[in-house]
């Protein structure tokens, strides 16, 4: 297939790359076309490598891939235009991240706040930590995974009552993994749609997240 | 240790059980002390569990639980008295899922628009897929995790886009989880979130999500 790769960056770089080895040609698109990075890994990429304007790129491709900078992003499209990706899978790869207040970053489009950070805030005193909302009940005590134990997120403010919590969830069968203070509420609420919805196209309600590592 | 548990439901009786299994007290709490499922979960669950109102689980715990319906919580929390829970550990379970509209619900909280929609009403025409958002780049092409292989979410309006992505996420070495429509990018920005808050905390970045079924 021809791929339309948005973006100059790692990821670009990295998808684009990745797409060539699969025996597809890329054309990678930047703001102008004498871009350095997408000439360099043109070259670099070979025969099937190719690289351009953002516009050059969108209309090059059957697939698009928006690998740009999430803040970047809608005006990219305007200047690409939007007319161009009619008719045409797009793969958005992009994220709200708003890296200028802090590390980590939070996402500049909805999750503003959540639930566990209120109760903390109603229940000042106490060490509320976040967790058990990632999975449906039947699987909340010891469930049973052939590719092993799952993993429960968990976040809060204080370090000792997650350790309790961590200590509790062994018992309960999990693996913990902590995703700092109760601000990672608003990642993990989320988490609870996404295995909603995940349940509603798999018709399963029998399943739980993991983290891998390597 | 004992356990506050807030909530007759599924989840509160789920989560009482285990705890008694694993040997701990608990004390149930409803809106009045004669609630008929805490009282029926309190028999069946033997010598290690009682009943009562919020105030007196939230009173008899050393942890607390919250197991209590999302828009609900604040007020209870209110009912059973804010000073109670100073101190102590608190688990909360919930979740701001809002049923009233649609199912699957949405959060009350946070998220109610994502990045992910911004561009496709931008694209009207195209079909546009989220996906490679919740892992690093350096993950992206062919992992290899001994646990097999991750699970890529992804979301999107039309179904054949979908199975073409689908295809490809195989030949770059992952599973598809398809979360729906395009709406499901409110419960995927999040999980990037969740994943560069699990780096920052475990401190790796080679890390990636599976969702596990039995």
């Amino acid at each position: 297939m021809k791929i339309g790769m948005l973006g100059t960056g790692e990821v670009g770089q990295v998808l684009g790359s990745a797409f060539v080895t699969l025996g597809h040609e890329v054309c990678m698109g930047g703001r102008d076309a004498g871009n350095e990075k997408a000439t360099a890994w043109a070259k670099q990429a070979g025969p099937s490598a190719s690289h351009g304007t953002f516009a050059d790129a969108a209309h090059f491709g059957e697939v698009l891939v928006l690998a740009t900078l999430g803040q970047a992003t809608l005006g990219i499209l305007e200047q690409a235009g939007p007319l161009e990706f009619s008719g045409k899978i797009v793969l958005d790869a992009t994220n709200p991240l708003d890296f200028s207040q802090v590390f980590p970053p939070t996402l500049f489009v909805g999750t503003t706040d959540s639930l566990g950070e209120q109760i903390q805030r109603k229940l000042a005193g106490a060490h509320v930590v976040k967790c058990f909302n990632t999975v449906g009940n039947v699987s909340m005590f010891q469930p049973q995974y052939q590719a092993g134990p799952p993993t429960m997120f968990i976040c809060g403010d204080d370090d000792g009552a997650k350790a309790t919590v961590t200590a509790l969830l062994r018992d309960f069968g999990w693996e913990a993994a902590d995703l700092g203070d109760i601000r990672g509420a608003r990642a993990m609420e989320p988490l609870c749609l996404a295995w909603v919805l995940y349940g509603v196209k798999a018709g399963t309600w029998l399943h739980a997240f993991r983290m891998l590592r390597r």
